[in-house]
């Protein structure tokens, strides 16, 4: 377990499960908006040197995603999945994929609970496997979730 | 772990997993059809006495799949899903939530190994939790499985 700004991030050894909570300063409605508008997602998800490229981002049950990380070297990270739930400002189920792993895809669950002004994200994701849950532990993640969460917490206090 | 005519299932204690191994005495193009013709899908997948109602069923990536498991007694049972990943005679990557457990989803892939005239079914399922996973199981899940393989070789025995 390990606390960043408020993220509390959980991998249990031997279970391929992560856990996260995140408390945003800012609304249920602006926080689901953040998650959904790919101009917005752009803006704010991952680490803080990437830049995002969108792809198709269709949050509706069956919708594709797509997106590409670029770092500052100009390596491009791929990322896809599909829309299994959608239940605006309460939860987004979907598969993710990570283009230079493929075949190894999770099924991750955010839920966002209104604390009256500000916004509770909590994420559940589940791997193919453990050792691919440790991968993608090992890749960096917590720390692209940490700066993401930052970013989505100012992007939001700028009005956006 | 089991076996039933050539089905093993695996759900080892104290993970989210369940593997199930069958081979069918058919060529891969044929079991492959028998997984993604709405039509043909009715006629194999899930227990004997169930008549199985197709709703959308179309399986492309991110297309959406429905269908209602109704026993001799009336009672229906409702799953759906979406494709992640769809690779023709090769695997299929999809999510799976019973209505009767809104919020359970998890994720299967399914893989065909052409042995050459006769086909290797390998399943790999996922779930959110043990529990969830454990649940699943506790449902009938083996039987289902069991006889919607014997069910499907059946069914291409008989030329379908």
């Amino acid at each position: 377990m390990s606390n960043h700004n408020g993220l509390v991030i959980t991998a249990e050894a031997g279970l391929p499960f992560v856990d996260a909570i995140r408390e945003i300063d800012a609304p249920v409605t602006d926080v689901y908006r953040a998650y959904t508008e790919p101009n917005l997602v752009a803006q704010w998800l991952g680490p803080r040197e990437m830049i995002t490229e969108m792809g198709e981002y269709n949050v509706t049950i069956g919708g594709r995603w797509q997106m590409t990380h670029r770092n500052p070297e100009g390596a491009a990270f791929g990322f896809r999945g599909v829309f299994h739930d959608v239940a605006p400002e309460d939860h987004i189920v979907q598969t993710f994929e990570f283009d230079g792993a493929p075949g190894h895809a999770s099924l991750e669950r955010v839920s966002f609970a209104d604390l009256g002004g500000r916004t509770r994200i909590t994420v559940h994701a589940v791997y193919q496997s453990v050792a691919d849950r440790d991968a993608m532990v090992a890749s960096g993640m917590e720390r692209g979730m940490s700066e993401g969460y930052d970013r989505l917490e100012e992007l939001l206090a700028a009005g956006k």
